[in-house]
């Protein structure tokens, strides 16, 4: 017999569960790759390991605030690794310091998310008003936890091009 | 006043349209790309963008047995776009039957969702025993969607590396 259940509960784990499997991966290449690596371009001309890092830290830092959680660890470092390109001129944090914001900002959420009854990832995020929320109620926080969790797919299809760097 | 909706329809809605959303930014590089671009390695010795296509096409043909919607239109592309690497030594159906494969695909998919109702998203796929969905409801189809869609995006920031090939 099949049993069906269809409860928010169920919905969040599973998009929870994405998420975390996508985090998880990134772990993992931090863990494996070499400064060399993170230093190098995805492809010729394109952007280098190091930024991307940035960019999905950073990304994932501006949840703690769009959901309420907090402020924003480095607010600072949004114009380099959101609003302006790779190579753009600006210094970078250090390998090292990218690698611990990518891990507190994720322990953070995590945190955060562990604490959330499933219906109050149904309420809309700071950047919807409560006008458009009532015409758009798929302008959730679970909405932008999907939308994020394929954005952080999409930047490790490019990421992983950087393992084997020598090899083929 | 912010008003929570938590229901299955609206979860539905919001995996379909985050599917449709990855399925139209494919469908824009089929617009935009030359064979040249399609046939060329996203990275120096990476797949091909031509396999790539191939690849989500037969990923997402895969569903429709998944889901029991019905056999696959060309399960006998399998093996070169799934089972094998690129640059295997098969001989690949042309571009143009692989961008038709990826619209028939995807317009099947997309027919069969829209007669679903929210509740079926939530029942097991094929390839999970009924046993096993008893212990683990969140294997169902509404599951195997969203870790499709994430990995459509996976590929899809692969694909747009071979956009504007010669000019960065």
């Amino acid at each position: 017999m099949t049993t069906v259940q269809a409860t928010p509960a169920l919905f969040v784990k599973m998009a929870i569960s994405a998420w975390d499997s996508q985090v998880k991966q990134m772990d993992k290449l931090i863990e494996s790759f070499t400064d060399e690596q993170w230093m190098s371009e995805i492809a010729p001309g394109k952007n280098r390991g190091i930024y991307i890092l940035g960019h999905l830290a950073a990304v994932n830092d501006y949840m703690l605030s769009l959901f309420e959680f907090s402020d924003r660890l480095h607010p600072e470092w949004e114009h380099m690794f959101i609003r302006t390109p790779d190579k753009s001129g600006h210094e970078f944090p250090s390998l090292e310091q990218l690698k611990k914001y990518w891990r507190q900002v994720n322990e953070a959420l995590a945190s955060n998310f562990g604490k959330m009854e499933p219906e109050a990832w149904f309420l809309k995020h700071t950047s919807v008003s409560d006008e458009i929320f009532v015409k758009e109620p798929h302008r959730n926080k679970l909405n932008v936890l999907i939308n994020r969790t394929n954005h952080q797919s999409y930047h490790l299809g490019q990421l992983v091009l950087l393992q084997k760097l020598n090899t083929d």
